[in-house]
This record gives C-alpha cells, sequence and structure tokens, in this order.
C-alpha cells in the first residue's frame, strides 16, 4: 500500500531541488534496480509489483495501478526505487577525468556516465550548467552505470586552474586524434550539444583534438556529443 | 492557411503504413529542413510561420497555433515541411557498408545514420525489423545527414549469402578490434539494442569482433549501440 505522503515524495523527485533537499533519487525498471541493490548505493524504499525477496521494513509491495500512479515512464515497469544519493568523493586527478562543459540532454549524459564505466574513468566532473545526473531519464540511460563512476559538479574554470594535467578539448580546428600522442593521465573536455566548449573553457584548455571527417565537403557539421565522447575516449584508451 | 486534408495527411504520417502508402515524410525544425532545401531531396510542401524565400507555390504561411496542431514536437520549431520518400539507390559493395539487425530506437537509427555521413559510409542497409529511417524521431537525430546515407531494407540473410564481402560483426568474445587488422571493403553487423545480433545473422558473420571494456569486473556489460557503432566506424576509418 502507498501512502500519500509517499506519493508526494516520489512525484517530487521528478525535479532536481527537491532531489537536493531530500537527497533521494529514483531509479526505474527490475534490471537496474537489481544492479543498482547489489551496489554501495543505499536503498530507501522499494516499491514494487512482484517482492524481491530483501527486508521487508524496506519493500512495498503496490499494485499496478499505485505504480503507474508514481511511475515517472509512460509503460511502469514492475517496480520504483528511492535511493538515498551518495556523497561524491574527491576528484582522483592520477588518471584520465572526463569533464562535461553544459551538457544538457539527460540521454546524452546518461549514455556517457554507461561510457565512464566501459573505459575504467573513474571520475566524471560536469559544469554546474550540466544536467542534473541524478535525473530519472539520466538514471534510465546509465543502465546501472551510476553507481561505479563519482560525479563531481564543479565550477569548470576553478577546477582547471587548480590542477596541473593537460586539457584536451574537442574542437573542428583540433589535431588529428588518430595520429596524436595521449597521455595516461589528463582530463577530456566535452562540450554542450549546440554550442561545443564555451570561451572561457576553451582559454584553459592546453590541447586541441579533433576526429576527422571522412564524408564529403556537404556532411554533417558535427558528431552527437555522446558519439563523439566514445570516439576519443576509445582513442585514449586504445594506447 | 491549412486546410483540412492537409492536416489529415501530415497526422496520418507519424505512421509509417501511411508514410508508405503516401510516399512522404515530415521534417521539422528551420536548420533541418533548410539543410534538406539544398539536397537532392524532393520538397512537397512546407508550413512555416516565416517564409523562406523559396518557391511561392511550395510554402503555406500558417500561423503559429496552425504550427501547433500539425507538429509532432512538444515544442514546435517555426516550420514542419512535407518531403517526398527518395527511392533507394541499389546497394554499393565496393566500399565499408554498415547494416543493421533489429535496431528499434529511433534516436539511435538517427544517431548511426549521423555517424554514416561523418565517416563517409554511403551505405546503410537495416533488416525489415528495423525502425522505418523515415520515422519523425529517427529524421530528428539524423540532424539533415538522411538525405546523405543511401538506405535500403532487406532481408540481410539474402544479403549476405548474396555478397562476397567480408561480414564483421560485435560480440562479447570477438577479436579485439583495436589489434585486428580492418580492410576498406566490408560489411560491419551492429545487433539489436536488447539482444545483440541475430542466430540467423552469427551464422553468416565471418569476423567476430569487440570493444575492450578498460573497467573492473562490475562493469557495465554493454555499450548503447550508436555508441559501439561510433567506436567501430572510427576503428575501420582511422586505419
Amino acid at each position: 500500500m502507498l501512502s500519500k505522503s509517499q506519493i508526494k515524495l516520489i512525484t517530487k523527485l521528478k525535479q532536481k531541488k527537491y532531489r537536493l533537499q531530500h537527497g533521494f533519487f529514483v531509479v526505474e525498471g527490475i534490471k537496474t534496480i537489481q544492479e543498482l541493490l547489489q551496489s554501495k548505493l543505499t536503498l530507501y524504499t522499494l516499491f514494487t509489483t512482484e517482492t524481491f525477496n530483501i527486508d521487508a521494513k524496506d519493500e512495498v509491495l503496490i499494485t499496478e495501478t499505485e505504480l503507474k500512479r508514481i511511475s515517472f515512464l509512460t509503460t511502469p515497469n514492475k517496480a520504483l526505487a528511492v535511493f538515498k544519493i551518495p556523497k561524491p568523493k574527491p576528484i582522483n586527478t592520477t588518471g584520465l577525468i572526463l569533464a562535461l562543459d553544459a551538457v544538457r540532454d539527460p540521454g546524452n549524459l546518461g549514455t556517457i556516465i554507461r561510457l565512464c564505466d566501459w573505459f575504467g574513468i573513474t571520475d566524471l566532473v560536469c559544469s554546474n550548467e550540466t544536467v542534473d545526473c541524478f535525473n530519472p531519464k539520466v538514471i534510465q540511460a546509465t543502465m546501472g552505470s551510476i553507481s561505479r563512476v563519482n560525479i563531481n559538479y564543479v565550477d569548470l574554470v576553478d577546477f582547471f586552474n587548480e590542477t596541473n594535467l593537460p586539457v584536451f578539448g574537442a574542437f573542428m580546428e583540433g589535431e588529428n586524434v588518430y595520429t596524436k600522442q595521449l597521455p595516461k593521465a589528463g582530463v577530456l573536455v566535452m562540450g554542450n550539444e549546440a554550442n561545443g566548449i564555451s570561451k572561457a573553457i576553451e582559454a584553459v584548455i592546453t590541447e586541441k583534438i579533433s576526429i576527422p571527417r571522412f564524408g564529403n565537403l556537404q556532411a554533417t557539421e558535427s558528431l552527437n556529443v555522446a558519439t563523439a565522447t566514445a570516439i576519443l575516449l576509445s582513442e585514449f584508451r586504445r594506447g
């Protein structure tokens, strides 16, 4: 059974300000929930139409109609879990770090978090203008990777001014990434979907790189930020 | 002014069966429409709130309220164009071809078409189970690339049986793509979001390849199909 206050809390968690206020975020879908239950994240309450056989005090059995009332999805998927937002760890500056300058699309951020997980990027640093990583659409796209990547929201200019790492940024006129020597430790910056890397960040980039285009002159001007990130992380890791 | 029959036609074009029946598809957003007007695609009618200064018989000036009635978007973007669906050209089998085995998500297909355009892949071959490339959400994600990639829907098994090209497929247990010699001509097959490459197609794959994972053992099982396609096309092209 769902209480009114539970419905109210969950509905609020769609919005960033309430996620920050309450310190909770919502996860939907059996597979992702199961994966997160096995992670270091802390469950607050699981609302589900079928028991997960976890501690009874953490689980609330609900009907499909009740799930529809609280779900953020058009087609709810059997369970909805509320987890505690973890406190981010300090940024580990010994390896390759990915930094995002105002990435706005939740699907893109979710895909990028999954890429970090795949390529063993432990630290993702987001500008304060980047979409919140606990946005339900981001969580949906991460497929469970959210628990394995340390994500900090910071003032990127301050962060770059404090680090001695080389800072790589993707630009149309940068050096060919396929022939450039790439280091094991450094920061790769990816920019906003429409505007790319901002002027303020461009000023602190030490190495401009670019993915060569193979199409004809009329070809697309740019790649989607998530696919460009995929190619660049692959280049840094392939050695 | 919009006529009732125009509203009815456009609304129908949301569905694949009516797109096939009428031979038209819908494009929204000024930038993409402008790009497609300069392509080899044929415009049927442009419905717009601001003139594009094209041949008056091709342009219908409408109000924002009228645009809202016909738009497929939550936030309509000044214009909606109806273009003729082009007849695909025969598949060019002299270079690198990308084949999709039941990719279902419109956003993924759109991103993949944009990747083909970037990497100069002239031919995309889709299984009949793959989402229709003239689906409005696909068009939205292609950012204009739809006019520059030749897309055929075929029975993939028949197509592979008729070709002498090496057929590469992405599998978890495939050969490391970073160290494998990749040819200039061949087919790369990408599978369905949830199930990967189907058994029937697996049987005709001549080379299994894989993108190495760098995360720890608990890391994500797989990459999103669009990001995996980005990395593999980049590997084929980088030489």
